[in-house]
Parts: structure tokens; sequence; C-alpha cells
């Protein structure tokens, strides 16, 4: 399935036009320190200049800002556009195309009483959809996946193969499920009386809306009452953990291995870096910035717009100056 | 499903009476914030009494050392009771009851030569049972569970789907493992010499008592020589990582994202926030309680009954002092 | 299956001779402080001497160095090799051999058009094998095992219940891959314009060299372009997480819940303790050690061949020597 096209033909695809051997015929796409002189690269921003004049890419995406003075690209067709990163994941999926799902139910599959399924669905070998399941058109569930009874999916989401949805999950459109997901499973919510834990129902629910893709392993858990919430456009890695009753805003990023305790709430456009720990009852405000391995404390506010790390979590700044005074502390101590 | 009942009704389950409008029907259950005036909800502690007050509830769960003066309460139902969280979740149950699985094996799972099952056993589509395993009565497994040879399920327990156990692992009664979880994989143990690591072989096993709940996507290895072991009662959240040879004792809590070391001893009582590290053959003596991210060092001990924090962990108390002294330091130091 | 041996027939197996009773007969293996006097068990170094002499252990593996004067081990048979703690992994291999699979695909396994299934292979019941995969000879692959298109499988391989290959995957010989491991999804790679994030399409693979093994639940991201490559002989322990075009090295140990982030380099012979983060475009030099629960950050270098600690990781006596001060400063700051 290799695909070949002239960087005129790319450049029309893109919208944009090309400056350069517009006739050169490309053969893929690559990393600007591997790229050969038939494939296509990308400057992300002018930091990368020189690398890029140096590299052997046949063509390059660049941002408009650059300067096409003609001596500085010896032999190289470039494609000036407004985001070359965008336009660079555009021209991946040109070049590399899916494999498209052939729709239909493979025979092994258990389709259980009173399924709703869409147009244009397949699914896999082995998947098992429970009771009054309802499937969107286009969607597509993998093999060995577990659909819990009446979990009702929206349009064109893709359940990669063994995901888990507890019974009564709601998942929006164009969402991406990644292997081994497990969504709806029991909060962790017990009540302590005479000398051990007593189980205290988890009855809710998990609600994923629009445009979310999560993660390998991570697991979602259903409310103890009431739904769980992840926002329109909110991406999520691999072994996320996020608790009962936990509300993510729209259009988050959140990184491998960070967990959610129960009842945190995180507003929209909040980033959130690797194996962050997130206390109960916490609130991380709008468009923050959650540094690698940071905690936020139960019931603390994590205020919005701006980078924190460390555990309890500070503003960055105010843990740099920490993190250096304290590595000067011995010597310091001496000197006096 | 929809369940209704009378105050007086739902008193009467619960073994108590209540005051006021004894005919009020109830329709459900709710958080504090948002239950509606046919729904039932509690009040934990008297720290919350206002809110209780204020709320709309048509019905609260209260504890008995609370005063009944009519006025403070205005057309509210009361029920007191000697713990209101445990009545909730007993509430909880009665308006929520689970779906109960229909007893029967599925006809695409495939059980193994020689295995025993009890009474009233259901068995999902597309589950694995091993040679020689044996399930209690009344057990559930899910779909796509795979049971290693060998295996021991005891009465009443709850496979959710998807869960896998290796070969040999012995489980007791009431046990309920959610989905994607991995019970006795292989320790992580090797012999270096020659430039390379040799697998040291894993041939113990897991044993988990009676009423353990084990979250999604755990893992528990199994020890390398002998079990590794979960005492009656503890319940583990999802991502834990529990490796082998680790002792647990009774009526633990442990929350996501922790993980416990070769060798270790957890006593019993003992909680775990999420995201702590325990080294190899440290030991967590009876009720200590672990916060959030903190790491106990192999082969210390963690003394019993306090709270600890940090990495290294100290007495919570020590850790606030310290972190405190920190952050004033860049300021203390200029002064000087 | 139960073995049972002289200690003459252990020491010929293991090519070693024998010294006392070597007549005894054993009935299994045991660590030292549970071994009983028809069980074998083993000295690791000097520093256990006396408590091997005062076990029960009725034959033990020993290190050459130790001296052999009969009086300090009565009524034992001792068997003196190069490294006891290998001599024993081969110990248990002999009293514990491992049951074999037959040979077969089950009637339930999915196999799709194309694949190249090598002499011996032993495929369980649910598995699914895409279209044009290739499996080596011998190799095992558990029940509900899905193997992605066109994905490539070498010898002796033992894929375990529940593993997930995505398509396109190359897997040496002899490597292990435990219950719900998930190999090849996607990265966590999006540009972020017009108020959203935009997938980045990870159309690359990954490649697992020769005699490697990946714990349960552990999550092993494709390339954005290009590979993810763990090399020849690295162990990786459960709930592991690497990201999108990692390059790890040959005879790593990695332990379990770390994570490493989107192209990170680990060379050869690093050690990686569990919790360990690891940023984006960062280098672990040959033979690092890097602590429990530390940091490295994004493009960082941490040295070759010493041990590093801490967030920011490093050397671990500095970080020994803040910790030890920070401990002692708020005494040290009223004293003055």
């Amino acid at each position: 399935m290799s695909i070949q096209m002239t960087v005129a033909e790319l450049a029309a695809r893109l919208g944009h036009s090309a400056a350069g051997d517009a006739a050169l015929v490309l053969t893929g796409v690559a990393p600007l320190e591997s790229a050969g002189d038939s494939e296509l690269s990308f400057l992300d921003s002018e930091r990368a200049l020189t690398a890029a004049q140096a590299s052997r890419a046949g063509c390059l995406l660049i941002p408009e800002a650059v300067e096409l003075s003609p001596g500085a690209w010896p032999g190289k067709c470039l494609i000036r556009v407004r985001h070359p990163r965008r336009a660079m994941a555009q021209a991946i999926e040109i070049f590399h195309p899916q494999p498209v799902a052939q729709p239909g139910i493979h025979a092994t599959a258990i389709i259980g009483a009173g399924c709703q399924i869409g147009d244009g669905v397949s699914i896999g070998p082995q998947a098992v959809l429970g009771s009054g399941t309802q499937l969107g058109a286009r969607t597509r569930i993998g093999a060995g996946c577990v659909i819990g009874d009446h979990s009702i999916i929206g349009d064109d989401c893709l359940l990669h193969p063994r995901v888990t949805l507890y019974a009564g999950t709601r998942i929006g459109s164009r969402v991406i499920l990644h292997s081994g997901a497990v969504i709806g499973a029991d909060g962790f919510g017990y009540v302590f009386d005479e000398g051990r834990h007593w189980k205290f129902p988890q009855v809710g629910w998990v609600e994923i809306a629009d445009d979310v893709e999560i993660g390998a392993n991570s697991t979602i858990d259903r409310g103890a009452l009431g739904p769980t919430r992840i926002g329109a456009g909110t991406k999520i890695d691999n072994l996320v953990q996020i608790a009962h009753n936990v509300q993510i805003g729209a259009h988050c990023a959140i990184a491998s291995q960070t967990g959610i305790s129960g009842s945190a709430v995180i507003e929209d456009y909040v980033i959130i870096a690797g194996q962050v720990g997130i206390g109960d009852h916490a609130r991380v405000q709008k468009g923050a910035i959650l540094g690698g391995q940071c905690g936020i404390l139960p019931h603390k506010v994590a205020k919005a717009g701006q980078p924190l790390w460390g555990t309890p979590a500070r503003p960055l700044r105010e843990i740099l100056v920490q993190q250096a005074t304290l590595a000067r502390l011995p010597k310091t101590l001496k000197r006096r």
C-alpha cells in the first residue's frame, strides 16, 4: 500500500501552493533528521531553521513567516502553511490511509436482545454486546470487546480490541478507546464500620463526550451516584486512573499514569503531565498546567492558567527557587 | 426498574423508625446537594448540619446524636441511625437492586476437563476455564474471563469481564474482581550473570481471602516460591501493583496506582493512598496511614497507627514542618 | 506432579558434585527460612552464612568461596557452585517443570487470511490472528489474545492470555508477554490548533528484540513515524508505560509503574526502579541506576554507570546529603 504523489498534488490536497520543483515525486513522510530526498518533512518553528536547511528532505512544510530566499533552500521544495505540524498530520493521513473496516458483524460476536445497531457498523470476532446497547453509524467494535447492557455509543467511534464498558456507559461520537481500557467499573467507595469495610454501592455511570480519546489500559470509574464525566475533545493517555464522580472539562490533555481522585473537578483546557496525582474534591482551574509527578492535595484549588509543580504543587517558579536553594543548602550552611 | 416506597417502609427495612410524614413516597437516593423533595439523602457528621437543613431532600438519614428540634427541619422526614453512611449504602442497595445473573454456562464458554462447578454459577460468553478449576456456589464469571488450570474460586464471587487468573490461583468467597485484573502473573525475578538477566522461575501462587475486592487492571503477581497473600476484607483500587510474595493483612484499603514491591508485609487495617511506593521487604505496621505519593524504602518499617508522608516517608507532622521550613527558606536566608 | 531426586542426581544435573550424604532424597526447593530437611535452598552471599548454617535445609547451594569445614554444617549436604542464585533457578526448573502446551489451534480461534504458522505452535481458545500474521516455531498464543494484521512473532515465544498486539508489531524469539499487555497502541500525539487537539497520526510500529519479557497490563506505544524499540534481553515489569519512539537498549530491567515519555533513549544495562518517570527526549546512559519514584526531566541526560534519585534526579549521594540537611533544618535554624 505504497502511496506516491508529486509535490504539486500534495500541495493542492493541503490547499496550498508549492515553491521549487513541484513535479518531484514524494514517496513518504519522515522526521527532519531522517527524511530523504523523496520524502516530506516539516519545520515546526524558526528554531529548527538551520537543521531544516541542512536536512536531506526533498520537500518541507514551513511556517508562512519564514522567508523564501531561494539560495537558502537549494534543491528543496517548500510548502508554506499556517501551521506546519497540523499540515504534517494531514499529509501523514494522506500517505498512510488507515485500512477501512468492512461493515458487518463477525459470526462469533454475541449480540444481546434489543440492541440497536447503526448503518455501516463493524463488530469484530468474539465481541460481546449486552442487551439494549445502541451503536451509532459506522462505529467499529474491535475483537473481544465487552459492552455492558444498555450502553450507548455514538457515530464513528473506534473501540480497539479488548475494551470493556460496564453497563449503562454513555459515549458520544468520534470517540477512540484503546485496548484494555475499562470504562465504568465500580468506584473505590466503602463505609468503615464494625471493624471492616462495607461496600458503598456504585450506581452511577460514565459519560464521555464527543472526540475524546482514551489510552490503553486506562480506567474510568462510574459515579457512586450520578455520572463521571469526560468533556468533549479531551485526550487521555495510557494507564490513567479517573475515579468516581470526577468531572473533566473540554479539550484537556492528560498524560500517562496520572491519577485523579474522587469528585475532583478539572476545568477546560487543562494540561496534565505524566504520573500526576490529584486528591479527592480538588479543583484544577481552566488552562492550568501540572508538571510531571506533581501532587494536588485533596480539596485544594490549582489556579487558572499557570504552571504548577511539586508535591504539594506550587507555582513552578517558586518550586524552582526552592529546589535551587535546597541544592545549595549544604554549602550555604557550612559557609556561615 | 424504578423503585418507590414510603418513608415508613424504608425505615422499617433499615430497622429504624421515622420522624415526620412517614407516608411520603421516596423515588430515589441522591447526594445532599442535589437531592429533591422525594429523595433520600444523608448527613454524615454534624459539620454538614446546616447544609442538610437547607437542602431540598425529602428525607434524611441522620446520626442518633443530632437533636430532633422540629422547627429546625421544616417539612423533612428524618430517620435516626447509628451510622448514616452505612444506612445510606443499604438504602442505595434497596433503590438500585443489581440485576441477577441467570445461572448457567453460555454456549460459547470453554470448560476444561475435570472442572467442579457449584450450584447457581453463571459463566458468561467466551469465558475460558482451564482444567481442574473449581467454582463455588453462585459465583459469576464475566464474559471473556480466562481462569487458569487448577484455580479455586469460592462461593458468591463476582468476576467482571476480561479478568485473568493464572494457573493455581486460590480465591475465597464473596470476592469481587474488576475487568482487566491479572492475578498470578510471574513476579519480576531474574538472576544477573554472564552479562544478561536469567529468569528466576516463579512457581508460587496467589491466595486471596474472603470479601476482598480488586480494581480494574490491577496486577497481583504469584510468589516466586510460596504464596502472595491478600487478607480478608482488604480492598484494592484500580491499577495497583502487588509484587511476588507480598503479604497483605486483613481489612486494608489500598488506593489507585500504588505499588508494593516483593516480599513487603502490610499488616492489618493499613490505609494506603494513591501512587504510594513500598520497597521490597518493607513492613507497614498495623493501622499505619500512608499519604499520597509517599515512598517507603526497601527493608524499612513504617510504624503502627500513625500517618506518614513524603519520600522517604516520615511522620506527617515532621514532613509538614520540613515543607514549611523549605518554603520559607529563600526568605530566611536572605534575611540573615 | 511431585518430583523427587537424590542430592547426587541433582548435583549431576547442575554439573557439580556434592558434599555430605549424597543419597539424601530431596522433595523440593524452598527459601532459607522455611526449607525443611528434605528440601534444597541456597546461600546467596557470605552475609547469610550463619542463617544458612542454622537453617533446617537438607541441602544447600553455596558459593565456591565458602569454606567446607565439616563441623560447621552438621547433617547438611552442600553443593558448591559459581553462582548459587542461578543454580537455584536451574534447580527450581528441575523440581517445577512447566506444563507443556499441546501444539495445535483451538477450534474457537480465528485465523485471518494468509497467516504463516510455524511448527509446534499452540493457539488457545478465542484467540484472534489478523490477516498476514507470522508465528515462529513452538510459539504459544494464550486464550483471548488478539494479534493485529501483519504482525510478526518469532520462535519459542509465550503470549499469556488476553495480550493485544496492534497491527504491524514485530517480535523476536523467546519473548514472554504477560496478560493484558498492549503492544503498539497509538502514541499520545496531538496538534493544538483552533482551540482543540487534532490527532497526529501514529503510523509507526513496535519492535521487540529476542529474550524480552513484558509484565501484565504494561503498554508499549507504536512510534509516530518509525519504530518504538525494546532491545534484546530487556525485562519490563507490570503496568509500565513506554511511549512512542522510545528506544530502549539491551539487558535493561525496568520495574513496575515506571513511565518513559516519547523519544526518550535508554541505553544498555540500565536499571530502573518502580514508579520512575522519564521525560520526553531524555537520555539515560549505559548502566545508570534510577532509584524508586525518581524523575528525569525532559531532554536531560542521566550519566552512565551511577545511581540517581529524586525529582529532578541527581546523584544519590547528593540527594542523601540534601535530605539529611533538610531533616535537620528546622533545628539548625532555631539554634542560630
